[in-house]
C-alpha cells in the first residue's frame, strides 16, 4: 500500500466508539424489525455476496498474500483463502438462516399473579452482539446473518490477516441491508485491527450487550483477561466415549470409530476411550483394529491387553488432541468411569454406551456437560444436527447457553408486567 | 483478638483454592441430592440458626463494635447489626425456601430429530456458586439457601467488617447441612477477607460457574475488571415512569406516587417522572402536591408548569437517586418519551401509564428493560412479587438472567441426547 493510500484509509477508520454507537443505533431498528424484512435483508446481503464474488476473491487474495509472504503456516492461509465456491457458500448460508423460524417475540412462558398482575417473558434481541475471530473471512457474513435475524445489530471484529476480505464482505452486507431498508450499521466491522482496538473491543460496556469469541486459547484468555462485556466463551472439547459392560459392542465400535474419525480436528469428536474392565479384553483389540491410524495412549489397564500402546499421562488424557490420538483408560466400575470423565473431561460432549437403564441414568444424571450422550456419536452436538439450522457456537460455560448456540441463544428475554393501576401496598 | 488468638485464626483461615476445591466436590453431590434432602437440610440449617440466635447476636455485636470504633457511618451499621428478630428471619427465610418447587430435572424442552435421535434440554444446577457481598449478614444465609435449594454449593465471601457474624452463621448453615446428609462444604464462607482474596476470588475459574456480586458500585466494578469466572450483574435502578396523554390521571398519580415513595431506597423504585405535554398542565400540579417532601428537579417544560421546581441536568436525568428526589420531564411525543428512557434508563424497569392500546404496545416492543410494566408500579419488578418466593438479585445484564433472579436463575441446562447407536454420516 502506498503511503498515500495509507493516509487515506487512516483517515477512513472510524473511532471504536462512534462505531458502537451506530451499531447500538443501528440495533433498536432492527430490534423492531419483522420477520419478513429481516429475511428480505439476509436475501439481498446473500445476492451481493455473490454479485461481488469477483471483488472479495480479489481482496482476499490480497489477505493471502500478506500472509504468505510473512511466512503463515499452510493451515492458517487454506482457512483464510476464499473462492468462489466459498463466497456462494457463504451466500447459501445466509439464504438458508433466512428460512429459519424468527425467534424473537416467543413468549417464552406467562402467568397471573393473586393481585391480577399478568406477567409473561418475551423472547428479545439482545441488542448488539460483537464477535471477535481470527483468521476465516466467513465467519464475517455467517455471524452478520445470525445476528441480524435474531433482531441484533452485528459490531464485528475480524483479525488483521483478513482485513481486506472482511472488509470487502462487509460492505456487501451493509448494502444488501440497507437495500431492504434496515440500517447499514446493522453491520458493523471494526477496520482498526490493532492489539489495543481488540481490547477496548472488549470493554465497551453499555454498547455490546453480548460478546462471542470465536479463535484459539489465546484469544479465550485475552478476553477473560479484559473483557468487561457480558461473554459466552466457546471452549474446548476434550470429548469421552465410556463404553459399559453392557455396551453392544458392536454399537460401541462404530460410534468409538465415528466419534474419533469421522473429523478429528473439531471440538465434539472423541479425545478419550473409557471401557469397563469387564468388556476390555474383547473390545479393546477390535477398537485398536478399527482405529487403525489413530495413535493410542493407554493407561496401565490398557497396556496389559495392548502392549503396543503408549502409556498415557495426565497430559494426554486432559488433551484435546483435534487431530488422530487418543488416550484410551479401562476402570473397574461405572463410579470409576463417571470420576474419570469429571476429572478430564472439559464440559463439552460426553457419550455412554450401554443396554443397561440404570448405568444411563446415572451417567446422564452425574456426568456434567453441555450435552450426555446415550449410545450415539458425540460429533451430534451440533447446532444443525440439534435442528437449530446454524449455529454461532457451541458454549461449554454454564450461563445464558450451553452447547450448540443457534439463534435463541443470541437473544434475551424481557418482562411484561400488565396491570390495571396496581400499586404496592 | 490477643495474638495468640490471631495466630490461631491464621492457622484455621484456609487457602481459598481448597475451599474452592472442597465446595466443587460438594456440589457433585448436592447436585444430585434429591428436593426432599435438600429441603430437610434448609429445615435443619434454620433450626440450627435459631438455637445459635445468642451465638450470632454475640458475635455480630463484635462487628458492630468494631465498625462503630473505625468510624463507620450509621446506616452501614445498621445494616451489619442483627438481634434476635433478624435471626429468626433468617431462618424463616430458609424455611420459606424449602417450601419453593425444586427447579432440578425440569425439562425444558425437548424434540426428536428425522434420523430419531431425541435431544430434551433438563434443567440441571450451576454447580458452584459464588456470592460476594457487602456488610449484610443475612445473605450469608438467604444466598445459602437458594443456592442449596437450586442444587448448587454455596461459595461465599463477605466483607471483613460482617466475618464474626458470617462465620457463626455459616457454621450453623454447615452443621444443618450436614445432619440433612449433605457435605459441610455445601456451605464454604471465605474467611481471609482481604483485598487479595477477593480478587482471587473472582477468578476461581474451573471453580465457580456463576459470581453473583450483591453490593454497591465498587464492587460491581472490581468485579468487571477482575473476574474470569462467569458473573451475573445486579446493576442500578434508574426506572421511569411515563404518564401517556391518555393516562388516567387518578391512576397515574397513584402509581408514580407508589414507585417514587413507597420504598424510594430500592432499586425499583421510580427516580424520573417523563408527563405528555399535553396532559402535563393538569397532572403535574396534582403529583407535585401528591409527592410532597420529594424534591423534584425538572426540565424546562416542567418549569414552566411548575416555577418552583428546581433545574434538572443531564446528571439529574442520570441519577439513581435512592431518596426522596425525582427528575421530571415534559415530552410532547410518544417517541420522544421512548427516547427519553432509552437515554437515561438503566434497563431495569420503565413503566407506562395510560390507556391507549397502540401506545402501551410501541412501548413495550420499544423500551428495551429487564422488565416493561403498563399501568402499574415499577415497585412490582420483585422475585416475591413476580410470584418466584425469593430473589438472590435483580439482573440488568441481559446474558442468562434478566430482571428478579429466583431459583431457575441459579440452574443452567444439559442437553441430553438418546440415540440407538447413531453415528454421523
Amino acid at each position: 500500500m502506498s503511503s498515500r493510500r495509507r493516509a487515506v484509509a487512516f483517515h477512513l477508520v472510524t473511532a471504536l466508539p462512534e462505531l458502537g454507537r451506530r451499531a447500538k443505533m443501528a440495533g433498536r431498528v432492527v430490534a423492531c424489525a419483522s420477520g419478513a424484512v429481516k429475511d428480505a435483508a439476509l436475501e439481498a446481503a446473500a445476492d451481493l455476496l455473490v454479485q461481488s464474488a469477483a471483488e472479495i476473491v480479489e481482496a482476499n487474495a490480497e489477505d493471502v498474500a500478506r500472509a504468505e509472504a510473512t511466512g503463515t503456516s499452510a493451515t492458517v492461509v487454506d482457512r483464510l483463502r476464499l473462492d468462489a465456491s466459498r463466497v456462494e457458500a457463504m451466500a447459501g448460508g445466509l439464504r438458508q438462516v433466512a428460512t429459519l423460524p424468527d425467534p424473537v417475540g416467543e413468549v417464552v412462558d406467562g402467568w397471573v399473579r393473586p393481585n391480577g398482575l399478568r406477567i409473561s417473558r418475551v423472547r428479545v434481541p439482545l441488542g448488539v452482539v460483537g464477535v471477535i475471530y481470527e483468521n476465516r473471512p466467513n465467519v464475517t457474513s455467517d455471524a452478520a446473518g445470525l445476528c441480524l435475524k435474531a433482531g441484533n445489530a452485528a459490531f464485528l471484529r475480524g483479525s488483521s490477516a483478513a482485513i481486506s476480505s472482511n472488509r470487502t464482505i462487509a460492505r456487501a452486507l451493509r448494502e444488501g441491508v440497507a437495500k431492504a431498508g434496515l440500517p447499514t450499521d446493522a453491520v458493523v466491522l471494526v477496520e482498526d485491527t490493532s492489539r489495543e482496538s481488540a481490547v477496548a473491543f472488549m470493554r465497551l460496556r453499555g454498547v455490546i450487550d453480548c460478546l462471542v469469541p470465536r479463535g484459539g486459547h489465546s484469544l479465550i484468555q485475552a478476553v477473560l483477561d479484559n473483557a468487561t462485556v457480558p461473554y459466552v466463551i466457546d471452549g474446548d472439547g476434550n470429548c469421552h466415549v465410556y463404553v459399559d459392560q453392557s455396551a453392544d459392542l458392536d454399537m460401541a465400535l462404530a460410534i468409538v470409530v465415528n466419534a474419533k474419525t469421522q473429523r478429528p480436528s473439531v471440538c465434539n469428536a472423541a479425545e478419550s476411550l473409557v471401557v469397563h474392565e469387564a468388556v476390555a479384553e474383547r473390545f479393546l483389540p477390535l477398537v485398536a483394529d478399527a482405529l487403525e491410524g489413530v495413535e493410542l495412549l493407554g493407561d496401565q489397564g490398557t497396556r496389559a491387553i495392548l502392549p503396543d500402546v503408549a502409556p498415557a499421562d495426565d497430559e494426554a488424557f486432559a488433551a484435546e488432541f483435534l487431530d488422530l490420538r487418543m488416550s484410551v483408560a479401562v476402570t473397574p466400575t461405572l463410579d470409576d468411569a463417571i470420576d474419570h470423565v469429571r476429572r478430564y473431561g472439559s464440559g463439552h460432549t460426553e457419550a455412554i454406551v450401554t443396554s443397561d437403564l440404570a448405568a444411563a441414568r446415572r451417567f446422564v444424571n452425574e456426568v456434567d456437560a453441555a450435552a450426555v450422550v446415550v449410545n450415539a456419536s458425540t460429533r451430534f452436538t451440533d447446532g444443525e444436527q440439534f435442528g437449530f439450522g446454524a449455529e454461532i457456537g457451541i458454549s461449554t460455560q454454564k450461563l445464558h447457553a450451553r452447547g450448540p448456540m443457534g439463534l435463541r441463544e443470541l437473544t434475551t428475554v424481557k418482562y411484561v408486567v400488565e396491570g390495571d393501576g396496581h400499586i404496592r401496598a
